[in-house]
């Protein structure tokens, strides 16, 4: 069973980018962290800065028979690329879209997610641990 | 321990309003799995149709010092209570706000919380797992 | 058989507020010829300034199998309160919203009704008799 | 005693016309049963796709000592026709704008009315039902 | 077979106006191309300037069995006529809509077509050659 | 030497129509005096409800050679009609646009007009006088 | 002779609520050094979270022929409550709008105050002092 | 008998600035001709750059009681100028607005004039005429 | 000790501009009554309708050490001036603006005050008491 | 004689990707029907879901002289992608822009096409089709 | 050869006015190492708070034909004063806007520059030095 | 010392690309001269389409302690790409945003740069002299 985690722009600088917002952990030690959490799950990762590769991936874990679902983090693609917003509405398995910080409760543009209207569901400003609780949703460990 | 969870307008109504959107299910199941989940916490919980009693509610659960954190599913209050969203930001404890359906998905006004801006965190459209989980990251298992 | 009438904020100063355009009946007397008209109806009337109060009557006069519909004057609530119309769109019974005065014809705000997109009908303009109309219509004489 | 009703655009095809919204029957059967229920009342009919003709109509009832009242259902002219908003301000009999279905909860460009802020009264999402409506409105059948 | 040809406003001077943006021929030549180019095919041709001739147009086109499908060129109207866009969306045969210069380069108003809401097609920028491209879609040259 | 005036809708009710705004006078009594003041200039006049014929009558006043210009007042189609605005584009003759009142100093929707974005000058505010203002300044007694 | 003052929602937390914006003495301090000043009027004190119970309050302040005037800090509901604005534009003693802070100088939703278009004047940013000055204006003391 | 004609701002460079636009005159020779042609009436000339000096001279004009009115150019101050709106307001002599091109066909920011809402009338796009027009209209040569 | 008061544009006229809106008196005396009530202060005043005279003045107010505060009624300045917003922002003594009528209440332009966001306080709709109020809070007579 | 083929994001996903809007067939046997069509043309093809690959292909297929035109269907980097506006605005072929289904009857933010402003002409809602009538446009088979 | 820099509203207080903005040098420092850096060029300085007069100065540096070219600060005029927007379009010696802090990152108001789009270009964020880096770039100091 | 230069879309054709806005020389020349005119600073160069790959660049060029700033030129990304705008916002060193031509006098569309926002200066409309302008300013060559 494989979950996979897609960061997108400048979500590589975590741990070093604006620390009071994000955390100061590396992100290879939060994932380090997740998978130590679900050791019965294949937890895969990528991270791009490219929309287009975004697409790629989200497109090529749809054809993985493995894959049980997508932890999406769009960055600041969430607020405008209808482009990855058309991926994750043809993508047959769930997608989850995680923000570290609370979209809502910064810039005003950060609280439109154009991706988020064609997502399953979105857990924002949970920090690092909304990766956790997107990954515990998929597996679906039912109330 | 006490975390407490506010319903607000409508929500009283789970299980027979829109189970298309909300599910089927009676909160009071709801409620009763989540308490399962978590027996060393006392769950409290509220429903009120009335604006002014949820203000009530935030500010009376923040004078208890037992008080962990609050569960708020502000229903269509989210969307211009700028009065709830006050409570909230004057809130000492941790308010996590839910919403069962993913409301960036729905009708365009759905998509804007001004409670959200205030909350410090936003879970939306994980059903009825989403309490659980807004449960789970207030008792702060850090990853 | 039971029809229900609603009436929102300030409406209990009927007969009293603007009498230019309200009118200067006491809402009392208009209830009586109401009642006259409709003698095999029982025409229940509620009204408060309370937006969750509102709600709770539409839910409870739901719960009654003798009430035919709903006759609601929203007020000022009509031109933002969401939570009242999600409380009027899960009404398994008709709602028709009536107001007194022609909302087009007044200052810009009273032009959009929200709870008007969840109601059945909508009669605007017809002054009182916009009350007897409405219950005619619920009473369903076809043409 | 003459009522005159004036169908606007399209109006020609109902019954035809997307029966799931506007009803399967023609709407000479509706006049019938219309003039069957007012036999002391002279029920005028004319229907027209013309904005020109319509603001013709309009104008020529008002030159009629017998015209109490005009049933104007606009169409889709009621969202933009400013020329037949100022005709009908310039009615000097009363101008009931009728619509059948509920304009309210449809599409966003057909909330707004711009001949509605000229009409008296405004009926809509009663059906057929609300022309008849309408006509006893006109004819003051005072409560 | 039968395809009708149906332009609005101001393009009966089309040769006349504005020959820089809309080509130096006169219909009445294209239209002998287009006839031309689809002999086994009965083009008709109507122009108009008023808006409820051309709902009248599409009607009556409507009723004729012969009639495969409607090119239409709504000229002006595109951008706001409500009543012509019923009508379109009202036909139960194909309506493609062309307009000889691409509408999305010109003035901002011209960049939204309501009528193209309720079209099945729209062609523009092809020039007069748009015409004949409708009409080839219509008859359902498959690839 | 002919001028020629165009009125659109409701502008045959001069002298009758809210003469608090438009005057008392009956029109043709204007125009008496209009053709009193320019004897050697051949007055036409047409007035219309409907778009439509406005711009068949802009068009056809194009092809008569002794027509030095039209005075338009396109009354509320001012507001919204792009069709008629083409046509005042199209004409190579000088189109005036005239308004009674002052348009800037009424309801905010008449602030607007997109026929005059097409016309070559716009007199609003003077009164019946505008009339005599446009013809004279057709003739162009230049200063 | 009576004042009545009436405090909206989370204004019961008046010096614990971010004291750096709202000053940090409770307002019971506040009524105190405000009833000392002026001896001859009897101050009287409501506060609620309740958009209802504010109009009820309003409403029944004007019953009561002792009530010179209302000094009304409707706190987060100025932006929004069209209900409350209904009750204060009905009020036939004078209601003076008191914001502690300068709304127009915190975010842009606070800028606009829509219960103040019925008010007869506004005082923001004079802190408590705020109050006071209320008090005194309807007292009419004139210069 | 005395008329006053102020100019605003960049309208002391008319002649040099842009000729394409607004002539190639100067506009003391504009003045020169105007004044030929009224013979019987003081034509008194100001210009200036500077907002506070135009409201001086609409107030000072006013202050003498042979002005008959004043023909204000306010050139782009008609555009956000609240101030001299008020001061057009306030007048109690006939202030006709003048623009020499035809502000409806320019820059978007130039089709709105807040100054016009407060005008008796305006001319626009007459050119230098305008000038003339507006003195004649002020001088009330009836029809 | 030294209070400066400014009045913006038209403000000169007061007692004659329309005077059902400002009141009848002129400042001069309205002036003579506030100096009479705080006879241990120094009230200079000053009246501009040019917007870099107001900033001039409100500068060098500033340079002198003894002026309190400055009551600024900045007239229709108020509404796009963020040239005074800046002076007002940079003033190191505190800035009362003032307006005599209730600017919610009128046109919606009017509502919006730019120079409100940089002021300490404003005081609307309280008439000429408005500058009284404004003194007496710069006076600072704590609660 | 070459004409090149490109498409955006998501559309490698044709015959898989929402076929009842797309339709069901492999965009290969599309491509096969397409070269079967014009077999004296050399039928190049692209995909990509990257925006900046997209404008390598615009400018690297003008850099070849055998190439004729472009079809191009951005996806939905119609909407935002200034980018491959401004590659098509250079292009110094012709760029034809082709959607499968008509943006105008879908979601409000598919109806604005940026690239569509700076293309020669635009064919949408004509199904799979409309790349053939691209291809055939580029060929100028004229009328 | 000369240059003339013109500085707007509130920059007479630079080295005062919000020195963690603007810097704590005093401007006529600014100019003295301005003067120093470009010996062989007459830098002439001109500040004024008021519109007018600084449309006044960007006109007679116009006639001065030994100036080559305008540094201009408009302050807060930028985003509103198309009137000085108009005086630098009829300037016909370039005119270069310099900001001293960056007007893109601050209030929203901020970003918009009417007076830039008349402008030959703009530097903005540079501080003090981009008023060298305007002089330079005015001098042509070509690549 | 190395200062990098970043050029965005489309801008591989300068020289090509539209010459009468962004001048005729190749940027490869440009660049020469530039070089020439800094002998003792490594320029660097790197030019992409791609809205990931420019991410990239300004990430990796954060990560080389010899570069001293960087020189952007986000060509049509700077109006909607929020992603590269969060890595301009994170970068450690100096990003000075250029545009050849001044984006303030184009399309409404250019006048907005998300990038600006998080830049620390922009240069606009100093064609390609701006280039050299941001690297002397990066140099800080201080006055």
């Amino acid at each position: 069973m494989t979950i996979t985690i897609i960061n997108g722009p400048n979500l590589n600088l975590l741990g070093r980018r604006k620390p009071e917002i994000y955390g100061s952990e590396e992100f290879s030690e939060t994932l380090r962290k997740i998978r130590d959490k679900f050791p019965d799950t294949d937890i895969r990762y990528f991270q791009s800065n490219s929309e287009g590769e975004i697409i790629d991936l989200i497109q090529r874990e749809n054809t993985d028979l493995s894959v049980l679902g997508i932890v999406l983090n769009p960055g600041a693609y969430a607020h405008y690329s209808y482009a990855i917003a058309d991926a994750v509405a043809d993508s047959a398995i769930p997608v989850v879209e995680v923000h570290i910080s609370n979209i809502h409760a910064r810039e005003a543009f950060r609280a439109t997610s154009v991706t988020a209207r064609a997502a399953e569901a979105v857990i924002t400003g949970c920090g690092r641990k909304g990766y956790e609780m997107a990954i515990d949703y998929i597996r679906k460990s039912e109330i």
